[in-house]
């Protein structure tokens, strides 16, 4: 087993198969997908990437392995979760999140990955079921739940590694919630710990205003959607190419050969950010808005402020679903659902509202205009 | 200044004021003072004092009265308030808030405190206002806020602190909460830092089925308070003699003079603890319960199930008030209270109910017979 | 397993066996005697017990069977040295180092605890070999390098615990030290992992200078010393009494029963300490003195001084040996001993020597007097 | 003040012209300049850039500003001292201390960047002393010495955050260390705290063995080296070019117009590094041998085994010199060099000795060759 160092699980321990799908060159590449695209312009210390939380995923994977004794029980599946959970993230294209709005969902990308290239070719090899690896993958099997589900290894993972980068505080308690763990037709947790699970389930939803959410992060990242946009159409590059790319290469293509795509790109990389123009607090109707609304109602500030393409941004906070009911607790008196147990579990999706937002920005000079023209817009479309 | 090393904060700076207070006995008793109680008995790390928590608050203190600039605003507050801060737990009898159940609230100790011993000479050599640290300890002047409140220092110590003894996770942002702060006829917080508070009220929410009401922890303070009792009618003590012995003190006077004292005592330093025999979820008619009712009931099952008194103990969970309508945001749009800004806060006090307990405990060999009396008793309190 | 948590190491898992252990009065005893005696006194919050420390060494040894998969090699081992590794300080006396000097060693203790009392039922009903057990705490057994030899389970768990209680920053990589050892007639470590070695070898060295010889710890110590030795003279205990007491009850009957120990006791538990009177750096013929010509260099001083016995106190710092010799590296290309490979650890032995002090303490009005009858009391002692 | 969060410091306070000088591209760039180099290919979350580093020691000279209230005895100074520490790094080129070997020191880049470009706009706008912060950057000036000695706010950052982002263990008493720091006429310790000094040394001794100089790391670097020069020979850049670009754009040049250097670089990310063909341990002539004898070496083994220029790297550990010498304590019996207090701090120097390798790497299909081709060519060079 080779030994690699970890700053959150200590030490990651990989197997001869692991070890060899790390070395292909389409993980290798996860070394330069930031985990939390830009965001380290806000967090400097946030630069972890995509391949270490996928080395912590597999690591997780493997210690959820052990502790229910998965080998006795099913030693396939015991066998092939790790390796999922390896292999999770390698869909990501440049900048996680921000590419993916243009690409489609990264978990589509993986499943074609399995068969092709250096990892497909190490997955034959090892004689690894690779058709079990791609129902976990797709949701299709009970295991599925480890590594893709409202508490699973993945969220476990980025909770604690974002922690530890960005240098905000929170609190998941790792062993205890591997130690609550059944697996018995999908993943189970014993009621015994459920401060464990309302605390991940907590500092989950802390990171949003703190990190994940912040103002100047969110407008970083739609900037570089724009410029994402503007570099498809100004040919610098097609949306499959992009699938391939770096974080850097992206930056770089667009820098090169890029005009109004190459403007934003060096705004970016020079920290000079829109502000926040304006902004409006939860409401129900604004919240329910989506994308193509909220294009429109930009291109109408645009104008209004007598602006250009680009020049304006709108923005609202976009919370991502969490399915917590699915949660099963195994308690004294029979297996129940989390928001049986824990009030706190159902509170929490509506104090998402406290932290919603919705941002205009603009540069700096534009700031006056562009607060005038938004004046108005949103009026319209608040509930009634 | 003197520099005394502190696991949680680091440094705590002693101006020579404090450094003579903390010379006193009675401040130097707390050293034998546990922060929890009889908490190692479940968390064996728990031994921490309330020395060392008191020379914590009042490090706190300090950190706010400069971080809010107080020496420029008022400098007889900002001298006054980390000697409030250091001796606002000086009036706690062995065992902290076991023993306050018969001694009556140690904030009453305290003031007397203030004017005598050795404690009330160095003030009053030093020139503290005497009146001042008083008004600040008894909620009448409005730097008690930052003492004692919904978010006060002695909470954020306490937080800290207990988690880092305990070993549970937990999540404090400790310079970012004093960041906030702003002390303006009162204590307030700016709304940019508002997750920081959730944070913090969660962590405190959490710590309670974690480890403030542990079933292990309730059933040996429980049983504490009666060796207390029963020392007292055993004539072991006087409440008066009890309210200044420390920890080991007391369990070595009940040792040494009591009977059925000595024997609880015994079986509580050899962890010879009662189990439980029978629970109850919440229901909002036995929280409501006081403590001659329950007492009471106690005492019927002692006797159904043909024991004697000390034998069974009928505990539930309270919650301690907390008043966060009190906690007031300052936003760009003027002053908020923060349950109108934060929901989460709103959830929290009902989100208790899912950890609330009523515990019936008794010795292992009892058990079956309490369980068989308890079964009934709380029928007809219950919400019809 | 029952899970008990641990600030340290996460979590402790005791078998069935050691539950009972732990269960038995004698080791509960354990809960009430510091780990490191007075240091409370300057690092506020070394209130940590031989109890917490007893079943982190437990858990180590556990780890260290798991990952030298001794039970495939020797399975009677396996099951024994944990347990060895949990009784390893059952004869700890009152404040630990302190009463040792007055008692004799507590490994000798610990022999006969093994087979009388709850102990010996315990191990007795479990079917534990007791005899292996024996051989393992008195240094007969190739396993007995894991529990007490130059680098121990012990030492690496009482140097992660003190650092994390006193609040001192400290270097143990402890999953490092335990991934390079090797289980093979006595406990080997690979070369890979020498900087780990190195590291816990100068934290260990650190620690001394900062926390075990600080100058008030000492002199708390030895007023301790004394007042234990003037209880013995009046009458207060006989030695075998004090062995089976624990810290606060040693206190409570001095301050009872005793004359000057009652009165040294109760300078201690009012933190009034000598000072430092008068001081020497390192010479080798004064490490070299033995505590008889020490305390008759005391007599005369306190002679000298006009004060009586008991006001003055002379203490060197004794280094504890470290036989470093022993600790058999193993390289590509085969064994070789630590020193031939590191030659930091070399060097450490003589760098004590900057650390090494002879200090004179006495109570502050007295520190004049004593000064001046100190300062030629040693120049005869030192090296021509 | 605006603050920024860091995992290491907690918060970074940056004043009005820290944060313009900051925004500076010329700053922003170090965002894309890894602090250590290609270590994260070893080391999957040492991803930390210059960026957080600069500031961190900017923070530190704060700090340092602060706890010697160097504003009241020089105002100037205590203004200048924390922007030159922001500053100092500025110069760094595309994967920091390999592209030095090319383009030379960076400190002299810096000095040049005070008086053109946005920088120097900034500080001549800011009205900042220039002349002092290139005297205190050129080590003309006393203060000098906190930025760049034996003991400074950039190494002390840069082991706190190397520890922090590899998760190797380490142990750095900022608190202390910045506590026992005097500033007349250089920078001095009081010798109270000389085990904090000595932890620090022994901590960046042992991130030698561990991350610096491990063989991986070394590798991976030499490579980086060679297709930089490749690079450069075969006009993909010039060494101007080279001096301004960030690390992943140099790596993107040679990919698109390089040869071998592509080649190379290609290698590198997809981490298919050479391998240990053959090593040394420590001899002192093969210490003492010079780049260019090494290179020749280099070119013998590798046209001995019949390979081509780039096939086969020979390095050698390179320990940094430094001056402890001139580190100056503080006693009550007046100042005095830390080698005559800190034996310890003497022998580190000799100590690095058992860390010292020469290493030949080759791809793994060509080790044998190369081994055999280097058995006999290093004996020549060895010590008599």
């Amino acid at each position: 087993m080779k030994r690699i160092r970890c700053p959150i699980h200590n030490h990651i321990l990989l197997d001869e198969r692991a070890e060899e799908l790390v070395d292909a060159p389409e993980f290798q590449r996860l070394r330069r997908v930031h985990q939390l695209g830009m965001t380290n312009l806000v967090y400097p210390g946030a630069n972890h990437t995509r391949f270490e939380h996928s080395l912590g995923v597999y690591e997780l994977a493997r210690r959820v392995v052990e502790h229910t004794e998965m080998d006795r029980t099913n030693g396939e599946l015991a066998g092939a979760l790790p390796i999922a959970a390896l292999l999770h993230d390698l869909g990501h294209g440049p900048f996680s999140h921000i590419s993916e709005r243009l690409i489609g969902p990264h978990e589509g990308l993986v499943l074609k990955m399995l068969r092709s290239g250096r990892i497909g070719e190490v997955l034959s090899e090892k004689g690894v079921d690779v058709d079990l690896i791609q129902r976990i993958l797709s949701d299709e099997d009970p295991a599925s739940e480890i590594v893709s589900s409202a508490i699973d290894v993945d969220k476990i993972d980025y909770l604690l590694r974002d922690a530890h980068y960005t240098g905000v505080s929170s609190s998941v308690d790792l062993g205890r919630l591997i130690n609550i763990m059944i697996f018995d037709e999908g993943l189970k947790f014993r009621e015994r710990g459920m401060s464990a699970i309302e605390s991940l389930l907590v500092t989950r939803f802390l990171m949003f205003p703190m990190v994940y959410l912040h103002h100047a992060t969110r407008c970083a990242e739609e900037m570089l959607l724009r410029a994402m946009e503007f570099g498809i159409s100004e040919s610098v590059m097609t949306v499959e190419q992009m699938t391939l790319m770096d974080d850097m290469e992206l930056v770089i293509r667009l820098w090169d050969d890029g005009d109004v795509s190459a403007e934003i790109a060096r705004r970016l990389f020079e920290r000079r950010l829109y502000k926040v123009a304006f902004e409006e607090r939860f409401d129900p109707a604004l919240a329910a808005l989506d994308d193509v609304v909220i294009r429109k109602i930009e291109t109408e500030i645009t104008s209004d402020a007598g602006l250009n393409a680009g020049d304006v941004i709108v923005d609202i906070s976009r919370f991502p679903e969490s399915n917590l009911d699915g949660i099963r607790m195994v308690t004294e008196e029979g297996e129940r659902r989390l928001e049986e147990l824990s009030s706190l579990s159902g509170y929490l999706a509506s104090a998402e509202r406290d932290y919603w937002r919705l941002y205009v920005f603009t540069d700096r000079q534009n700031s006056e205009a562009v607060e005038k023209a938004s004046g108005g817009s949103f009026e319209a479309f608040k509930t009634g």
